[in-house]
């Protein structure tokens, strides 16, 4: 039988849940099972676990490593709540607001400390490549914080150092979760190689998305406020692409919108309609689609059968809001 | 030829003086060199190496496990001078003061990968088990860590808590750092265990003559003002056993001078006049004398040659200040 995404997120909700979590002192383990407990899409655990469906390998052992991942995504999540000064994750009270600051930064290192502890449950022949790329991936994911933090203050951005801000900050963990499984599964290097460019194409074509989305979605399909990062004055791919295509009476009106006291709606409309003579959503689309087919040329490459890679279609698909 | 303690800890300054920390963004790599090249006596490593030699390994590799600890350690510095709000560390701005928060605590994370980074190069036939052994070390610090602030708001601490505490915060990384070593030189099981508990006891006598020397140093010998834990109502060693073994009375006369608003001169002669009255002097000496013998008995039974035990015990009284 071939799980779908749907039942492997599923297995993986069972397993947080049914995870132990508690230690002593309880300060320092109480907020672990709470953050893990918050929910979420599960996208990357569910990720590893396909993949290491995909290469035939046994998906109790690539469990482990699933679980590995998703508590180092969690853990970044709590570090990055307190450095972001984030009152609010996943509509509850962050850790650093619930408990503090000290029990947020020591309880995140707890569980970075545990997703190495699940990661050395995995194929002991493979620990060392596993390793390898979990410890690249986790210091990648600390540079894309750094830069993405640096960003808000600079003004020299470009588009391009944004694309290779967020692959570091959130595609090469989806890319490594993916590899982690692969490697679980006893995939060939060639094999492994390509399935992290899967992950690490559609990790940035989503990513994209979500910039294109804040501005174009329906209110009513989108979570947040549509123009919330217009309004906030948020280096989007779609600003710095704006501000490096404007010419200069073009760049100085982009200027006026952002700096000028209008209200929200005026400065959403404006610069919408900036957007439009510059033709962002148009050169915005194109990028994501270039992406997403980059990614799924890389899962095509794989040597395995093609009802296995299905299911990794439809997650980015999913992904992509191209199906539900 | 066998290396001292000295030889091998002028060796780890050498190796941390040359190694390379830098990366981009620079926000976030150039703490870790700063805090790195601070000095500190590497104790850590250098146990680490010795451990190594004594069981005849390859001391150039141990060096990848012995910047493994040390980076680890540091980067427990950077996070608990943040929760600590320590401004100073070895004499220099902290890293939260030098830089902000938020530098401290992502530097801190990329610290924390490097020293799995350098744990990786260490001897793959053992790699499962140093992984473990230094999981296991990296979460009892946290704990140790967090029960410490948690013992300053709580008022039931014992004197057993309070060596539970130490054998957590410090000792067990001692005890990591000799066993990393002895791993990878292809120790015993046996041996191994012995090297462990050599370090976590002799870690156990040092944090609790570090309580005795606050009270009872000479102030030129001592780094810190003499008295200070008293001063600040530190529930240290000598604190714990004093309010353990007092009557109703002698309780009431301790409760009475950590209480008053007297001069500080008069705080510290009051509770040292309460410490000899109650042996807590010799009771210490007796508590640190007993981890000492443990650590040393731990070492005479360890299957290798004497003499090259004998760096170990040299560092080991060089801790417990009975000799240069």
């Amino acid at each position: 039988m071939i799980y779908s995404w749907q039942d492997l997120s599923q297995q993986v909700e069972v397993e947080v849940n049914q995870f132990d979590f508690s230690g002593k002192p309880a300060e320092l383990y109480d907020p672990i099972g709470y953050t893990m407990r918050l929910g979420g899409k599960r996208i990357r655990p569910t990720l590893c676990l396909l993949a290491a469906q995909l290469f035939g390998g046994d998906l109790t052992k690539a469990m482990n490593l699933a679980m590995a991942v998703e508590v180092f995504h969690n853990f970044t999540l709590v570090h990055d709540d307190i450095m972001d000064e984030a009152p609010i994750r996943r509509g509850k009270p962050a850790v650093h607001v619930k408990w503090n600051r000290d029990v947020a930064i020591l309880s995140g290192d707890v569980m970075f400390v545990q997703a190495y502890q699940l990661l050395a449950k995995g194929n002991p022949e493979k620990l060392s490549q596993m390793l390898t790329v979990f410890n690249q991936t986790a210091i990648e994911v600390c540079e894309g914080q750094q830069f993405d933090m640096n960003f808000e203050t600079r003004d020299d951005v470009t588009a391009k150092d944004y694309i290779e801000m967020i692959r570091l900050k959130t595609a090469v963990l989806l890319a490594c979760s993916l590899q982690l499984g692969a490697f679980e599964s006893g995939a060939s290097e060639k094999d492994a190689q390509l399935i992290y460019k899967f992950g690490e194409k559609i990790g940035i074509a989503f990513q994209i998305q979500d910039d294109f989305l804040d501005c174009y979605a329906k209110q009513e399909d989108f979570g947040k406020r549509v123009g919330g990062d217009i309004i906030s004055n948020k280096k989007t791919f779609l600003m710095l692409t704006a501000m490096e295509r404007a010419d200069k009476n073009q760049s100085d009106r982009l200027d006026q919108l952002i700096s000028t006291n209008s209200s929200d709606e005026e400065k959403v409309s404006g610069v919408l309609g900036m957007y439009n003579e510059l033709n962002i959503p148009e050169i915005t689309k194109s990028a994501m689609q270039d992406y997403f087919d980059e990614s799924l040329a890389a899962l095509d490459q794989i040597k395995a059968a093609t009802e296995l890679k299905q299911p990794l279609i439809e997650l980015a698909e999913m992904l992509m809001m191209r199906k539900k």
